[in-house]
């Protein structure tokens, strides 16, 4: 019988000291430690999970300019993720990595918004949930520069330059497929109305976000709509979509109250370091 | 801030002890042990996958007695996983229960057929898959009760009464479905058209079974062909189907080597006892 070489074996005692990498969070709440740390891992968990759903596309994408325009933009995301949850461990000071945090927290330690753990679908569905995050993400950075933490307000501006770059170009393919064909066209409207209840999540501040504007650590999330107002409105115009009437916001990501969504998205990627904890290359 | 509650806690200790029980089979290959081993997991493998498969319909089927009826099935196959698996375990010697073997392993140390792992799709390709298993598992079964080891004859006649019924059932709807409108027949053609490839391994003997023929405890994999040749011919005719002429069949799942799609399905399977291994209700 034709035997597989045995690829790995798991290690116990990285399974045993994997188990106390997934717990919870042991702050005190309402703690200033804790409230950066839910502020960090909330902009770290919305660059990981986007990141995770476009690198889905990778070797399935339309057109192969697109499949690497999509790869790159996954990869810029996921290295931000790298800093942000980096941060948000040492703030901790429990000696979680960045890599402790992705893969061996559990969904309702998640902390990223609803929007971003929304499936693909198709390829103009997830170019427009990448405008509408964009949209957000962008003016979201240039707040944080002017945090009260440098180390945040560097962050901002390194990621800052790359989402500028991802909000061209979403914005750009946005116009082109709803301004396109009958077909594109239409995709656009549905896809548009799926994810716009979506899209009032980010906006909405809690006793977290409260805190942190007041300490001038982070923005209140209201301020960032303005910004993103305008940016929809003209990209819409031009992309000959309408802006759906309703205001109703699904919210509770940023709570850790996910979808089903979510949970298929992390078995998938977490699997290799629940059974192999701290495998390496 | 809303805060969940800390649902579960991973257990240090727990988890070292799974790291032994994902383990590679330890029996020397060629052994008779080892064979047998090899043959119940085979068994085993291949009904707890199609009935993982199988339950993901639940809550999705077209009428409300089919969900109920898949099911049932998914749970009879369940059931016999338990048997199968319970029973491989002893063989193994090495402490390993049927949850340890079905949630602790790796893709590559599964043993199912290729055909069980394929997508559900639509439902008229679920009962199609159904039914190529079904019309290979009843006299497969049938031919188990007369195993040298009594073990295996017990489990055969117990599993036996139940597939008899799972043949009837995707037999009567491969029917329905196949000589029923046109878009079911097209639907059926295309599903038989998709998974006859997959239909071959079945009756692919390798040394093991050949051994394993040889002591008497399993049948000779081709020895099934002809009962299968027959209920297919007299379904299809029923059903209005052409038998596909190509006799191509992929192979490897019953030595370990899988497709993509039976990695997603472990990832989504085995995440709780890869994240709280011995966990108990």
């Amino acid at each position: 019988m034709p035997s597989l070489p045995d690829i790995m074996t798991p290690d116990a005692e990285a399974l045993a000291k994997a188990a106390g990498k997934g717990r919870r969070v042991t702050l005190p709440a309402g703690s200033p430690e804790h409230d950066l740390f839910t502020g960090l891992t909330r902009m770290g968990d919305n660059t990981l999970i986007l990141g995770h759903r476009v690198s889905e596309w990778c070797g399935h994408a339309p057109v192969l300019e697109e499949d690497i325009a999509l790869a790159n933009v996954a990869l810029d995301m996921i290295g931000q993720t790298q800093l942000w949850l980096g941060l948000a461990g040492t703030v901790e000071g429990h000696g979680r990595s960045a890599d402790d945090l992705a893969f061996l927290r559990d969904a309702w330690h998640f902390r990223n918004l609803l929007l971003v753990e929304r499936p693909n679908r198709d390829f103009g569905h997830t170019l427009m949930r990448q405008f509408l995050f964009d949209a957000w993400h962008q003016p979201m950075l240039k707040a944080l520069e002017g945090s009260s933490d440098d180390r945040i307000g560097e962050i901002a501006l390194k990621a800052g330059k790359e989402v500028a770059y991802h909000l061209e170009r979403s914005a750009d393919l946005v116009i082109r497929l709803g301004d396109g064909t009958e077909e594109s066209h239409a995709k656009m409207k549905d896809a548009l109305e799926r994810l716009w209840p979506y899209a009032g999540e980010m906006f909405l501040a809690d006793e977290v976000d409260v805190r942190l504007a007041h300490e001038g650590l982070m923005p209140d999330p209201a301020g960032i709509r303005p910004a993103w107002d305008e940016t929809v409105a003209e990209i819409l115009a031009e992309a000959t979509l309408n802006r759906p009437d309703s205001d109703f916001a699904h919210k509770g990501g940023k709570q850790g109250r996910h979808t089903e969504d979510l949970g298929h998205l992390l078995t998938s990627m977490q699997w290799l370091q629940r059974a192999y904890p701290g495998a390496t290359w």
